[in-house]
């Protein structure tokens, strides 16, 4: 059985000493969210988490799903509470408007959020995240009238949201679509289609589902520029704006999964549903991205969330069970053995997760700050070097903190030996649950192309040069302070390792693109890496600062150190990275198809 | 669904040309190895495991075992057929000895033919497999009448074996065991005390069940020096040979595990169960020995199948899913899409596992080599360098492979996308078997503390000095040809690497044994990626040979390039893992355990 507890500690470290969020008091929402406020909100998050969502997680797990032969998909025990309990507490529309129902606060804030959420229980935390992905694109695409019918039934709970994009035979290519749209006399649509692995597509949380469908108008172009969106209610909405008669979408069947077992995954038939369009004709993709950027960055936010709550319980777990001794002798002598937390081993394997999850955080959380920049400031060069990161981090967070977040819960898991395998134990749901962070949301190797053929070269290579001069000014300032030493030499030989290898690959973008991309999930690793030593820069030289004011805790005096872990064990990959990247894909293209 | 194919092509290769066993035909067993019977056997095997034991993975994997109320333990559809055809067909006795109902034939052979077994069904050949572990022990420590007693019915199959060893408070530390053995005046023992873990400890396959456990005899030394070797059948023999009545061992329940679902893994209840002692009063462990590092061989070879097994099927689908365009323009311009084989990431995964594969292959053959001549040889230094690399390469082996086997099933799964989280897709089933690899049969933390605390430094670190001879050995012969130039130089360089971490763990281990343990994992990394690329500088040179005198198959042409793929792109993380290691273990130990 495990046990979880919010890092409330260390998101405060991050929000008001790292980032200092209280800077932007003149962003709407920030003044909103003092320190008061967060403190109370955060706290609230953890109780709710800890008390009420995660004993659900082993349960959804354990229960999954299941459809009867109407179509109706009932969900586990106890998933219908916690989820009218994230909707009553306005948990779902933390950081939505105000005027349509929400609680106007940061989406900074509501990142952290997020993840205390998805640690507890991130199989019923997957319906709220979708329902937020709906809202986002209705705000951003829809009409007035849409935004009025749909976003506050949404943000209460009362009502949820899907995103439908797959079909049998295409995923990443959408270009592929076939679902049709035919428009009716009144103006609004017929759609006629199946949509697979959509995820809370059918369920008993809520009375009614809006669907966000991406569909093909007849005689719109082909590929993904005929592509448009529409909202399709599962139940009609009648005059008084209830759910009324049954709209023609079903729930033909629902997926067995490794894991997040709790959430429906659903193949949704269409057949003439009536919708009506969100945005422009032939401009869904543009809509879809609303929703699918802030889904990526979910994706990292997850993949944290289940390493976080991994690595507690096995910590917890290595300074419990008892077996063998040190090799430097008893250190538990009154006891049968020493706790397994004795060995270089065990405590390697533990900080390189802890080293991780705390620059994952940090990093997830500055790029929420850019969000919120991005949507805010009223400073157009602020705006677009915001918007600049967003673009960039994007796949890099998705990718890299999906990969290593993944194999985090499965080092988590090998802490407990043969007990780590049994079920019971709980450890082995962390791992089959975060797989799908790899998958989802366009997998990784998607988000590594996208990375490198589009994100990096983009306005001539403009965001990622930005980042170099944020990284370099912060070496450069952190190059006096021997405290920062052990840090700051490594991060300098590794930003450059990342500043060849951006040189090389913008250079074989225009000579050999597939040279260029064969290096591009070792150039995504290699991203993030330096992203993640530079959150260590931060996080340490802020430690040491407040280390030096006179406060101290063994959380704050540890950072140092494992600031130096990280980069003595973790950074230090980059130059394997680079040395792969400038291989290059001489060897990878040479081999013939049918030789593999 | 998934299919396997037997990598009959390969195997042969390996056994044939690289390794050329018929130049062992001096050697016991080996004479009646001969190609053409090598040829059969593999064929037979490939047949059984492609048609029958395959198609049954799945079934296994769905139903899993199930315990009723008596303690009795159902395994899943056809696994009974299954186990029958391996008993029948020769398959659990083909390299134990003829006298006792075997078939004689080199453990090299037995360990080709393995891999394909643990492919096709991994959870079916874990019964078999358990019982060549309580044979070999039996035939090590027996006496002869144990021996004519219970092996010949377990090999034929009509009995079967298990190895009892972990209890609930003590896995990798035995010295805490408690299960206690009283004498009788007939000689035998009383066995009382729980077991945990044991895998087909219950089951409905065969008639009766041979146990060996180990138990501390009333009086003897506390530790591991208190430990004696048991057998205890579930059901006694009766005069004729007979099982007979039900002996004082049941199943207590059985584990709910993350995969290996239909191998039954029990909780076995000792209460006077009668047993008789095998080998000498507390000698319990050097006997068990003997079955565990047979058994750690053969987790390497299981990862290595589900590795295999998993490649195969993300190879078939990357040429047949049609998905996006290639980079460079459609390959596929008749199709609505090009199959996602053209993606050179799509590649570079699957020839990251295919190199693997490949190699790994090699160096399990290699060292079932080293088993035959450790028996068979008469020549007491060609034992000893053959003991000599068994010991130091077991933990390699068990740790490395199934590190980088279970990740390979992740990569395998990857290529599918969404789907590959589906369960009916069965791409996932191959991670969670995979998963147990890692675990059990010693914990690879445990592995990495064995390799480089005792069989590293054992006898002036004898071991590996005569590896670094052979290596650097062959690494000079192959200098002077320029087909193998893209794999000597890189060779070399790692080669020294590892020179150079042996020295340091060498001296850390004399003055700071904590130092030195924290870089157990990756020197055991490191050892095992220049053992693997060792195998390629091996296969390449073999290739290369029959290239040269006409022979020409795809496969033959793509080794070169497979090889020079391997060093590029895995060999390359060498430098890392000496950096890791030389950084030591100052901030592994620094941290205190309250802020982990």
């Amino acid at each position: 059985m495990t046990t979880y507890q919010a890092p409330l500690q260390d998101i405060h470290f991050l929000l008001n000493d790292v980032f200092q969020i209280d800077r932007f008091s003149n962003l709407a929402g920030f003044a909103d969210a003092s320190l008061d406020i967060r403190t109370a909100v955060l706290g609230e998050a953890a109780k709710l988490s800890e008390e009420a969502l995660h004993p659900l997680n082993a349960v959804g797990d354990r229960e999954g799903c299941s459809r009867n032969e109407n179509g109706e998909v009932a969900t586990p025990t106890g998933f219908r509470d916690g989820f009218k309990s994230l909707g009553e507490g306005g948990w779902i529309g933390l950081s939505a408007p105000i005027e349509y129902g929400g609680q106007g606060l940061p989406t900074t804030v509501a990142t952290a959020v997020g993840e205390i959420f998805a640690s507890a229980n991130m199989a019923l935390e997957i319906y709220a995240g979708l329902s937020r992905g709906a809202v986002a694109a209705l705000l951003k695409h829809g009409s007035e009238q849409q935004k009025r019918q749909f976003v506050p039934k949404i943000l209460s709970g009362e009502w949820s949201g899907t995103m439908n994009l797959t079909e049998p035979h295409c995923g990443t290519d959408l270009g592929l679509m076939r679902t049709k749209a035919v428009q009716q006399a009144d103006g609004s649509f017929r759609i006629t289609g199946t949509k697979i692995f959509i995820s809370g597509g059918e369920h008993d949380l809520t009375e009614n589902i809006i669907h966000l469908v991406l569909a093909r108008i007849e005689g719109a172009p082909p590929g993904i520029k005929g592509v448009s969106l529409f909202v399709v209610p599962k139940r009609l909405i009648d005059a008084g704006g209830k759910p009324g008669e049954r709209n023609g979408v079903s729930c033909g069947s629902i997926e067995h999964k490794m894991g997040i077992r709790g959430s429906a995954t659903c193949v949704l038939n269409y057949d003439n549903a009536v919708g009506w369009l969100v945005g422009r004709e032939n401009k869904g993709m543009e809509a879809m991205f609303v929703m699918m950027n802030e889904a990526r960055l979910g994706v990292g936010l997850q993949a944290l969330s289940q390493s976080e709550i991994a690595y507690q319980n096995a910590a917890t777990y290595a300074k419990e069970r008892l077996q063998g001794r040190a090799l430097t002798g008893p250190q538990a002598p009154d006891k049968s053995a020493d706790p397994i937390i004795v060995h270089p081993d065990v405590r390697r394997t533990l900080l390189s997760i802890r080293a991780f999850n705390e620059a994952a955080r940090a990093l997830i959380f500055w790029t929420a700050l850019k969000e919120d920049l991005a949507r805010c400031t009223e400073d157009p060069d602020e705006r677009e070097l915001a918007e600049d990161h967003l673009a960039l981090i994007t796949p890099v967070i998705k990718g890299v903190l999906s990969d290593r977040g993944f194999t985090n819960t499965v080092a988590a898991q090998q802490m407990f030996g043969g007990h780590g395998y049994i079920v019971e134990t709980g450890m082995e749901q962390f791992v089959r649950d975060c797989r799908i962070t790899m998958l989802y949301e366009g997998a990784n190797g998607i988000q590594a192309l996208d990375l490198v053929a589009r994100k990096l070269p983009r306005d001539g290579a403009r965001a990622i040069h930005s980042f170099f001069r944020d990284v370099n000014a912060f070496i450069d300032e952190s190059a006096g302070s021997s405290a920062l030493s052990p840090l700051v030499q490594p991060m300098r030989r590794s930003l450059r390792e990342l500043e060849q290898a951006t040189a090389l690959l913008l250079q074989r973008l225009r000579e050999q693109p597939n040279e260029a991309v064969a290096g591009s999930t070792d150039f995504m690793n290699l991203f993030g890496l330096v992203a993640l030593g530079y959150m260590w820069l931060r996080i340490v030289k802020t430690a040491n600062q407040r280390l030096a004011a006179g406060d101290s805790s063994p959380e704050l005096a540890a950072k140092p150190l494992i600031g130096r872990f990280f980069v003595e064990h973790l950074l230090s990959e980059t130059s394997t990275l680079l040395a792969r990247i400038q291989a290059g894909g001489a060897t990878v293209m040479a081999v013939p198809a049918e030789a593999i």
